[in-house]
């Protein structure tokens, strides 16, 4: 039998190491995109995926990586975790450094989700879930370079579900609302000062939980935030 | 050992029944609050819920709801699921209809919300969960009489959320975005044909979730919709 | 000939005050509905308008208002600036207050509506215009007493926008996003310390002109701020 | 004395010819930037306007497209009018389109923004206005390539807001929600079906009356359409 393929675009420690071992731990083949993918040796070793080096903003790399993928079985679910940004009030911000933000951050999901889209269509199931941030849904002052691929993105998930959902393709889009702890659990300190980061492990669980979501109750977008968290 | 307490106000057949059964079968000692127990008979002999006959827009009949309760064991989670709605183009509406409608889908959750967060208060732990509709985020032609109260009983869940977040007590709302089907698991008909009402059970799965998610993860709101459905 | 007709719901000082000197100056017949009338004489003595003493979230009390204005002509605006609040934590609102915020803030907002629609719909055209506030589409901390009617409202005004805007009938509601300053300019201080609160003539002037738009481009939702608000 | 400058981008028929001939009524030096200047012509020669063939993606031609208007006068108000769009099923759009689209669409309303704020910013006033859509808020199905640049410039126009209000330089977005007329006040046909598409008269109107908004009252966002249309 041939395990379902989960693809992670924008792969590197954080929640898209605590998505491949929970994944491969629940039987996914996991394919893995990175700019650079020799950061990614101890995750390989450790959850047998495939790693594939990918510019996500460049249509023949991701077109490369999904076929890649391909080989390894049928594709069931794709994560698309990589960012574009940078900062800086608005008249200081680099043009050069604007415009690869919104390639990477927003083209980007477009390339992947496209390359996905194609394929579960043609298997009549699967999900595509984005990973957006607070700056999906709030323009802040000097993160027009954050902000700007973000809400793109957020909109591009948005067409897709709408598009996607009737063909039985789940699409999500996930707003992380908080900074991400950088170990697996998030917990850190004394019992009250625990869990004010987010886990990668939890958010982990909640991606999985949405891909598992039964047809008739989907959730097309899910914030997620630590308690102690102000919004 | 005392079960923890889970109180479902606004009970009846659907998502209330499947609520009941699922945290029964989980180990929550339930407590059914209704307009009419009488009809939660047979739910209260399949769950061993204690059944109690509530007005929840009444401020005593709802403190003498939980009074109840606690007699039963500590709250843990109160699920407000009782909704006000009357329809009708504006100039037609029956003010006293729409004073009802208010008065049980906005201030009644407002009562349980309340009493609920008193409890979990003393506790340090625990969930709140409100069933909001389509109706809590668009105002519909000729749905006055109910985004009223859907849209006032969100305003209460967000204002309750950032107060009682860092406090340890999770608050969500729950946007359910289509019919809900009378049976369990909503599946009838041919396959192609099936899931496209939510299904009760899919939906109580979603509150357990909710209500078990890592605190560093926490969501205050969740859409749900049947994957035909167009939004 | 007879004067278009514009009823103030929840006149006092301040926006109404403003609005009422404005409204007066460009011709219309100004009807100005307060619990207190007696606080209103200057405002009639500059004004001309005519003052009724209302309770909002009374029905018969605003279809009373409704007859006195129709007595002095033809209605063509309706503002409704009636507002319900009470503040605190959770758990020591008192039901009371917050039914008598929702009664006044929502359900008053649906009265008048009612009666200002069922004018508007016989003429064929009109405005009504709702006062909302940043608590309409955010729920703080504390302030649960005042989302539920201003989230209420938001939703009432969304509804009536959506069935009768077909009908030549133009609903907006305002989110007034800031403190409103007490005297009519709100230029108080040195020049780069004015207008940090909004001036309710300026307020008034927005008013106006959505009433006054074209009806091939209507707004329903207006937010107003001032230039030093943080959002 | 020096007239104010207006820098309209993305200027063609509809909306950007009704806003020239505005503006230069009303005072203003106008500045048109299209990537064919020829089309322009006629309007040149009715509004007095300078037209300089830009290509809003392209950094350097829109920091020439500035140089050129500094050479009139005073900078005081900018509108990103320019829109990228291409549809089609996610699995069918161009890359190359869909890339073309974010650059045109939300990259070049970041080129006019910078250089437009760093003008505002030396003067210390003046206006810079984004033209969004329905889609600017809302992706539907087959609009993945319209929805990524418009929510994208969203949450550009929303950052700025955010950066600059406070430094008295007043960021608008503008939701046109509908089908703007060809021709200039988009009455056309017997009285109940006129205005069913927005006027671009009027909405320039609009435009200008943001513009002029006093700063203790000021709107970041608004959406306009026809009394007729479904929302």
């Amino acid at each position: 039998m041939t395990s379902d393929v989960a693809v992670i675009a924008g792969a590197g420690a954080g929640l898209s190491a605590s998505l491949a071992r929970l994944l491969a731990k629940e039987g996914f083949r996991v394919v893995l995109a990175a700019r650079n993918v020799g950061k990614l040796a101890a995750l390989v070793d450790e959850t047998g995926a495939l790693a594939v080096e990918t510019d996500v903003a460049d249509a023949a790399s991701v077109a490369n990586l999904f076929e890649a993928a391909d080989k390894t079985g049928p594709l069931s679910l794709a994560v698309f975790n990589a960012s574009g940004r940078t900062r800086g009030s608005i008249a200081d911000l680099d043009p050069e450094a604007v415009k690869q933000a919104l390639l990477v951050g927003a083209y980007g999901g477009f390339l992947v989700g496209q390359q996905a889209a194609r394929r579960l269509l043609s298997r009549g199931s699967g999900s595509i879930l984005f990973t957006g941030a607070t700056a999906s849904i709030k323009g802040f002052s000097g993160s027009a370079g954050f902000a700007m691929p973000k809400f793109g993105l957020r909109g591009l998930a948005q067409s897709m579900a709408r598009e996607l959902a009737p063909k039985n393709i789940h699409v999500a889009h996930f707003i992380i609302d908080g900074a991400i702890a950088p170990n697996g659990s998030g917990q850190t300190g004394e019992p009250d000062q625990q869990d004010r980061r987010l886990s990668p492990d939890a958010i982990a669980d909640a991606y999985l939980a949405v891909h598992r979501q039964h047809r008739s109750a989907w959730s097309s977008e899910l914030e997620l935030r630590p308690w102690v968290e102000s919004f």
